[in-house]
């Protein structure tokens, strides 16, 4: 990640342990987790099982923030949801490597992006990015963070507050945040990215439900 | 942790791997690991068992470098031991989120400090940091590094060189370094922080002196 | 890593989680990784069994590159291999920590080699960080990364492609990248590195064969 108009650009890794090959999840991680950051902001998004194939790479900007990656489905969600959206389909790279496309093909047009350089590639439709048969909310496991807090592909907005989760014998309750519940006990709620997230208050939400990055999540 | 001097100021992570909950732990760290950083250095320092309370945010200038932080005993040991401390107690932040009170309150802080602007926040009692009752060294292991070597809460300075520990069944005795000892002989010895450290040449010591996270150190 | 000419110089870390005191595979995997960066960046490198012994410290410039570290092997292929190759012996440090030598002794020149600042240190013979006896290819497991690559101190090159290892009972056959096999098979390729890689098409290499790092590579 980049940001555009600093002479000396940050550099931030996000998210290096995402599940290997999950596309999915991390396509509805992306839209939470970019909200945050400033518009200019340039994202290198790779989760990528098709290495080496010939799956474009792209430049999209989406709500004033830019993003380069491979087109396997990482940018539907976020294609999806923004309300200005523009996509352009990047050139093959002559010498790249046949398996580190993040570093031969993405990282220099995330640079030359955040140098505020023009993009280098031919205007493409967005409808390249969509999966219109993705649904709205994804109801698996996309994140298990190092503290056993586990996350949703589900915004919560999309979730009544007084909903009750059965998961592995546990009924689950909404609560505002860690602070709100006695110690040891589990809860739901709105985290810091808008996802619905399952979290114990000083515990481990993982073990307690038994919910592993990738498990589907109980309605 | 930023610099403040710097235009393009360097972002440095810490032990984003210390013990979960962990503030004592943390506490008698600090002091020890934030010693080495020149002047005007901002430190953004959370360990949040209580994340979401209504714990008060707070900025420190401690011997010339700054932190900020929920107020949970994190900085206790850091006032007590700086030649000059002035206090500062941070406004609640309208909109913050209900669980990541470091991205929404504290690292806007640490930028702000970093680019040198003024602190934002209502001077206040020194006071509030303090742990009276805590004690001026920790004996327990606050941290174990990747190479299993097992740190302690205790600054070697106070511990007399010819202390032999009994551990697991072993005599520890003290030595300089690593290749002051053959090659798979425990020691202990004042690590590059100043604090009472066990190791092993070229081997783990907190697989040989069962000592995890969090154990006590018997004297 | 630290580029030299930029005024906010990025800091990227590369391999914090080698095989400790494995300094032959660390030998191996430098050139090849350091090939990629771009002239007058500087390289701080420390794998250090010897750490607090008297093994000197070196400054290298190898193809306009800069490298800094303990002398103890980790510069021996890259030496080798270089076309152009300078070197320089660091002088004691006063006050330096007896065990992070990193921190004390080689962050400080390699920050003054990034800003463009004269070698601290006296000219040395290049044969000093040669070791004659080492092989050109490395027939080793040095490092797997998280996705179970299994990658060897062997260059590519140095490779016929009709070749078939043998490993764990599979017959494994050369491939150009991942997607060129069917998912779950077995292949060998040149990575972005250059160097000999066994991996599985959206599998773990280090499982199906049975290699961990260290370990030999039968041919």
């Amino acid at each position: 990640m980049l940001h555009q108009q600093a002479p000396g650009v940050p550099v931030v890794s996000l998210f290096s342990d995402l599940t290997p090959f999950d596309i999915e999840a991390a396509a509805y991680l992306l839209p939470a987790c970019a909200a945050g950051f400033p518009p200019g902001t340039v994202f290198l998004c790779v989760v990528d099982p098709g290495v080496g194939g010939d799956r474009p790479g792209v430049v999209l900007q989406a709500d004033g923030r830019w993003y380069t990656g491979p087109n396997e489905g990482l940018f539907a969600l976020l294609a999806r949801r923004a309300q200005r959206v523009s996509c352009w389909q990047l050139p093959d790279v002559a010498g790249a490597s046949a398996s580190f496309h993040g570093r031969d093909v993405f990282a220099p047009v995330a640079a030359r992006l955040a140098r505020g350089g023009p993009v280098p590639g031919a205007s493409a439709d967005v409808e390249a990015l969509l999966r219109p048969d993705w649904p709205d909310e994804l109801w698996r496991v996309v994140y298990v963070d190092r503290y056993g807090n586990v996350i949703s592909g589900v915004r919560a907005s999309a979730v009544d507050e007084e909903t009750v989760f059965t998961l592995n014998g546990h009924g689950v309750r909404h609560a505002r945040t860690f602070s709100d519940v006695p110690q040891g006990e589990l809860f739901w709620y709105e985290n810091s990215n808008g996802l619905l997230e399952f979290a114990v208050n000083r515990g481990r939400a993982d073990d307690l439900l038994a919910l592993r990055a990738g498990a589907p999540i109980n309605r």
